[in-house]
């Protein structure tokens, strides 16, 4: 009897989405070792990580030199000092009172994403918006709940929610009841954000409906317009329906530091087969403490910085940064004539393909003709197919350059 | 339709054994503020990082601080500067060839013994020594491997392979064909190793009956006698039937600074339903691009450091300091008459209470009586009743201390 290897991975489409840009980079790269490429696709920072947050980093490496202040194992869950800033400086502003163990400190918010599926039964039914991050869906394809691929891209068992320009990139609530839905505001891959009353619709929904949010609010230190919420919990009745998943990537850069946290308020509740309640604040602290070993002491040390006035000024300065580069490849974009949407409480473009090409084509034709590296909207689900994503974290100067090469193009 | 949890998670035992351990030392350290607890429980060392590991760890935090040498995403497989110093250091000299694609950097080896299980299917049968890791269980309770525990405080479909005095810890091959086998040595927690010889006899039963072998070998830099492998590619043929596993944590200090890793060797397979072999390093692959996002950049350089002249020397030293401290904990309690195993490959040391005594009441004696805590090894299966784990982790001063204690009760 040989080892059966879990079959639910045959059924994942062959290449993770941004390992194939990466092939296709490489080669063109081989093939052109002169081209000077542009990356515009992995949603990856450039902004080196604010002063004070290195200073603090750097002081916390010193500690783990010395006897009386090396640190060992620490809580699986995260320490205390960094769940309580966030605590302070995240929530309480807004309204929002959590306790420190509704807080779990993680290396990623794409690991917890793609965990927190783990602590639910397979017979759940997941709705995802089309398109999406990609890692919601393949790790509950890994898991076994969604079924095979069908010929239009679509996952058997899952329910997808598309976003298109026709309706605004908005997704309408799911006709029938669904129990787990992945949202993430404001949206990556196609920028756009719900305002207040809009995501109190998904709020009600799920407390109608005894569904559960699943809120990646990967990117809030994006949002610049008033009515957008940051977190979900500004919206009444949130905490008995929704769990928030956030990171200092895309705010603090630590893309390539790695810390992220994830909010299991406990009010949250999921039934086992008899009907029977548990609590999946419990749930998660099970998994966590089984299978995850804690974020190393200095990254911790260094995301608490993060909170600090200093870092926050610079944190600020380079959002308004990227946010800059954004409008201009907004604008770059329109002038040539394209459809162009987000960009504005994100750092993501999400731009209509010229004439109906397909997204790989416009990829390859970006990569060839202009050297310029963005993200074939299909790659995010079949609903973004004549789609392209252009990110706006490239230095001022490269997104210039890019842009000027791309409007020379006669597209 | 409510929410549906992972029924598997009501048949874990209710507490993971660490997390009981500090809750019964958090409750008499509450009640005992005056007690000068010393713990011998879990296995966390106490030497600071080694100071070439300190300074390259801090060269690479300044390094995120500007942005000329600021590191964004990494490669989820890791970096190539540590693979090659791994694959140089660890496994050439033993005459072992890897390629770089065939080493997975991670934060744990917690992490990754707990992940693996995930490429495979759930119709496999698992081996388990007893008493064993209890994460290796855990994780395959968890994902519905195990069915439920029985009176015998056995999970059902788990093979157990009993290691007590009468066997001399040396686990038998099982009698029936089982398809992963989980080995840990030198074992933790019974410290004890298998000689060249015997480890031969598992390969060879992996060979002959299609089995793996997941090999946990984070304790290998305690090995101290010539004829224990460290490395199960030492032994001829393991590389199409051994995944290995390894970590900084217990060598160079990293369990708060969090680095290990996993070699997966391109030979290994296992088949679908259909018989059709499949490459577990691709699967493997699969799961760690969607589910990980790599390990922070400064700590693979503070790892790469390990491996440095001045540090191995570094660490040499601690490594002697720790089995010292087994040395000197197996002669106390061997002089007030305890059966004493393990503490020589091993900073483990594990004892035969007094009088068959079981091991949560020798655990509260000692937490109570000498205000020394260690694991009750019971906590890692049913054959650990009647036995109690001590680490050489400690200082050699409370080290000496929690030994007179002891040694001043009459037991």
């Amino acid at each position: 009897m040989s080892v059966k290897i879990n079959e639910n991975y045959l059924l994942l489409e062959s290449n993770y989405l941004f390992a194939e840009i990466s092939r296709r980079v490489e080669k063109y790269h081989v093939e052109n070792p002169d081209a000077q490429i542009i990356k515009m696709g992995i949603g990856d920072v450039t902004k080196p990580l604010p002063k004070a947050v290195v200073e603090a980093f750097k002081d916390a490496v010193l500690e783990m030199g010395k006897p009386e202040t090396f640190m060992g194992y620490g809580p699986e869950q995260g320490y205390t000092f960094l769940i309580e800033e966030i605590i302070e400086k995240d929530y309480k502003p807004r309204g929002i009172l959590l306790s420190t163990e509704e807080v779990f400190i993680s290396d990623a918010a794409k690991c917890d994403t793609a965990n927190i599926q783990e602590i639910f039964g397979l017979d759940n039914t997941i709705a995802v918006t089309d398109p999406v991050y990609p890692v919601y869906v393949d790790s509950n394809v890994m898991a076994g709940r969604t079924g095979p691929m069908q010929n239009d891209g679509r996952y058997q068992k899952v329910v997808y929610m598309p976003c298109t320009a026709e309706n605004n990139f908005t997704p309408s609530l799911p006709e029938k009841p669904v129990n787990l839905i992945y949202l993430c505001l404001p949206n990556n891959p196609t920028g756009t954000a719900l305002t207040r009353e809009e995501l109190t619709k998904w709020v009600e929904y799920a407390r109608k409906n005894d569904s559960i949010i699943l809120f990646d609010a990967a990117y809030e230190a994006y949002v610049t317009e008033d009515d957008i919420p940051r977190s979900i919990y500004e919206i009444e009745g949130a905490k008995e329906v929704a769990m928030e998943f956030r990171s200092f990537s895309k705010n603090a850069g630590f893309t390539g530091t790695r810390c992220a946290f994830v909010v299991v308020p406990k009010e949250l509740n999921a039934v086992d087969s008899d009907g029977k309640k548990h609590n999946l604040n419990s749930l998660w602290n099970r998994r966590q403490t089984t299978k995850f070993n804690g974020v190393s002491y200095p990254v911790q040390r260094a995301a608490q910085a993060v909170y600090s006035e200093e870092a926050q000024k610079e944190i600020n300065e380079n959002i308004e940064y990227y946010l800059k580069n954004a409008a201009h490849v907004k604008e770059s974009m329109e002038k040539i004539g394209l459809e162009v949407y987000g960009g504005v409480n994100s750092p993501y473009i999400w731009v209509k393909t010229p004439e109906n090409m397909d997204s790989w084509t416009f990829f390859d034709l970006l990569l060839t003709k202009a050297n310029v590296v963005g993200t074939p909207g299909v790659g995010f689900g079949p609903s973004g197919e004549g789609y392209f994503r252009l990110t706006a974290f490239n230095t001022l100067e490269n997104t210039k350059e890019a842009m000027e090469r791309i409007s020379k193009l006669s597209i």
